[in-house]
């Protein structure tokens, strides 16, 4: 049996844990998988004094994980800290040693890819990260290696568990924003700080990620254009199931000629679509390729569990690799930069909704505005909401249209003393 | 650069067309993602005089597939003819050279499967099957190369697109058996002769294959237990959808110790889950691993571009090993022989159909010898069919029961005077 393969964890948080209770427990099955036994050597944590769960070997913990990193024992580092900084420096550290790196750190690979890959190129270093995206969906394998012979046109996906449990809640049960965000903080699906989840943050560092592997150019997360949750009213879903749709929060990257437009945005899913079924905490990703059609990969997109088990199939790739002297496993990079094409290339369906005064004349204005701008409605809805206030609510579903003509319509919307407030404005998807 | 990879071409249908075009029209993108280029040295064909849509260069074709295996220039051969008997000894003359071979066979693999990798393996040679199971939908890649850290538990699919097609007509438009079947056969869905597909075989092989490569123990089609889905009718798939339940053909291969228990047969699927949605000639893949959970994967399962986009990944994946000079990919045998627990093993809810007199005290009488069988009843719906004759039909939903006691009950039931016939048994599958 070949040498056994030295690996040390950067992090013993949840996803930390279960990784190391798996390298433990399942040894022998991970030996025969990869070919040789992974020894876990070293673990970093902040406080080696902390109790926990996760029943170590004494003498495993330290503090120090710059030591872990520079232990000549230790040949694959796993990092499962998160964020840039510190779990930055340790990555680069181990790869520009040669050593053999999986990070399930999806804003370091968004940010700092093609640098981490030249760096892993330059010392003949593996760098993975399947659990940087889609939890443990196996996402980022079967794109750059199951779909070798397609053309891939778009990347799509409801990648962040956190919005879909609200968006999910606010669709099934009516409940307003933040209920729905404060029941997602009670069950920990939320952090105390949303911002990065509800805002889309997160998504955008996935869908930069998918973006750059299904194109073979390098999307930065900058040039993914965003926009989160927080302005969803219940109202939303309730005319969005009327006309026969769901509200998901939906990444996309497409392809328009050589340019990649990537964003990220709620958005009116068709029933029909599979992505409008993928409820609570579930995350799917969706590949549309030339020849194989479109793709669909649903399943769990966080967790510890999931996120081990992709962290441990990167983990024991690279282990099959090296036991079987072969090279490293594939590189992504070199990428050339995307161009990006402008939100002025998307042209979709819209759904508006907005607060009109509760007298006639009113949605005829408001068609004429939109008609001066090429704008057509396909269907409306007009209801009274405050009557004693004499207001009421328009949601309008539109032709397709393009998207500069539709804001040159909702410039020309806001000045009209018929249009008191548009109050929502979101794009319909209805490919593929 | 490398070498160029000869490839010989057994097969010039709709599926080989498909390869070849894509070989030839793709040659520049399939080197770079391979580092060698792939050169289409031979193709097979029963007539090379034919006419062909595909614009092959001249010489390229023969009627002579033999040749083509035997041919010095050729080192890659990909068998896209289909059945056991030709194609099984090309496939053995090839792999016996020491020659790779992509083959989109399911009959062959699942028949054949664990000699032909031990005669890989003797010969250093790789055989490659994605394109066997779920049509372009990466399956057998991820199965065999993404969740090796899981202890997998189920894999369950629809994965044959004839029978989905001929039920989803059924159920979206009340259609009748033949006549659903009459649509796919003029649809070219469907073969003249349907028997392979509507009783089941097809999928058979299928889960045959998924259920050896995820339990790493060999499962033969003759364990698979089928039935197909002539029996049902129309009203089966109402009463389904009243209960909230799809009808579908579902191969399921289930873990249960160390012995699995495959099968397919028709199974009514709670609409939640995500196999229930899948519709037409898609088809699904479902599988259950105790880190990732359970993970759905989707898409076209059949059609020359689907099956080509899988014969190119298996081709290009052989070809990139080659060029990085690595030895062949994975090799799934040796395996055991799976145990099976015997459909004894099965304890679900079932759904029944039967023809009753339309009196009193019949439903009684039916509770009756359910109940001392052990076998509860969930719901109930009884309608009157025939009034001018005096029957009724009643369709009862069980609660979990042993498949044992279901048998035994209905053993009774069909010498009962108050059950005139029972002309549907299905089973609900609830989990995963």
């Amino acid at each position: 049996m070949t040498d056994a393969i030295g690996v040390g964890l950067l992090g013993l948080g949840n996803v930390g844990g279960a990784v190391a209770t798996a390298l433990l427990e399942r040894a022998a099955a991970l030996e025969e998988r990869a070919g040789a036994p992974l020894a876990l050597r070293r673990v970093a944590v902040r406080d080696p004094g902390k109790a926990r769960d996760a029943a170590l070997p004494p003498g495993l913990l330290t503090g120090d994980a710059g030591a872990v990193v520079a232990d000549p024992a230790v040949d694959l580092v796993i990092e499962v800290i998160g964020g840039e900084g510190a779990a930055g420096a340790l990555v680069r550290d181990a790869l520009a040693r040669g050593k053999h790196v999986v990070s399930a750190n999806k804003e370091l690979i968004a940010k700092a890819g093609p640098e981490l890959f030249a760096l892993a190129r330059a010392h003949g270093a593996a760098l993975r990260f399947e659990a940087s995206v889609g939890g443990g969906i196996p996402v980022i394998a079967p794109l750059l290696r199951d779909l070798p012979a397609n053309r891939l046109s778009a990347v799509r996906g409801i990648i962040n568990g956190t919005t879909n449990f609200i968006l999910t809640a606010m669709a099934q049960r009516g409940a307003a924003f933040a209920d729905a965000l404060a029941e997602a903080q009670a069950l920990g699906y939320a952090e105390s700080d949303p911002t990065n989840d509800v805002d889309g943050h997160d998504a955008a560092y996935k869908i930069a990620i998918l973006a750059s592997l299904a194109f073979g150019a390098r999307v930065p997360p900058e040039a993914v254009a965003v926009e989160g949750i927080r302005a969803l009213a219940p109202q939303d879903f309730r005319y969005a199931r009327e006309l026969g749709y769901a509200i998901k929060l939906l990444a996309t990257a497409e392809r328009h000629g050589e340019a990649v437009l990537a964003r990220v945005h709620p958005a009116l899913l068709p029933e029909r679509q599979p992505l409008a079924r993928v409820d609570g905490v579930q995350n799917a990703v969706q590949l549309s390729g030339d020849l194989a059609g479109t793709l669909t990969f649903q399943g769990a997109g966080a967790g510890p569990g999931p996120t081990a088990s992709a962290v441990l199939a990167d983990a024991l790739a690279i282990a099959a690799a090296l036991a079987a002297g072969a090279p490293p496993p594939w590189d992504p990079g070199p990428w050339r930069e995307a161009a990006s094409p402008g939100p002025g290339a998307i042209e979709t369906r819209y759904y508006l909704r907005m607060a009109v005064p509760d007298r006639p004349g009113v949605l005829a204005a408001i068609a004429r505005e939109l008609g001066e701008a090429r704008v057509s409605i396909a269907a409306v809805e007009q209801r009274e909401t405050q009557p004693e206030r004499g207001t009421a609510e328009l949601a309008i579903m539109t032709h397709r249209a393009r998207e500069s003509a539709v804001d040159a319509a909702l410039a020309a919307l806001r000045l009209l003393p018929e249009a008191h407030a548009v109050n929502a404005v979101l794009r319909v998807e209805d490919g593929p």
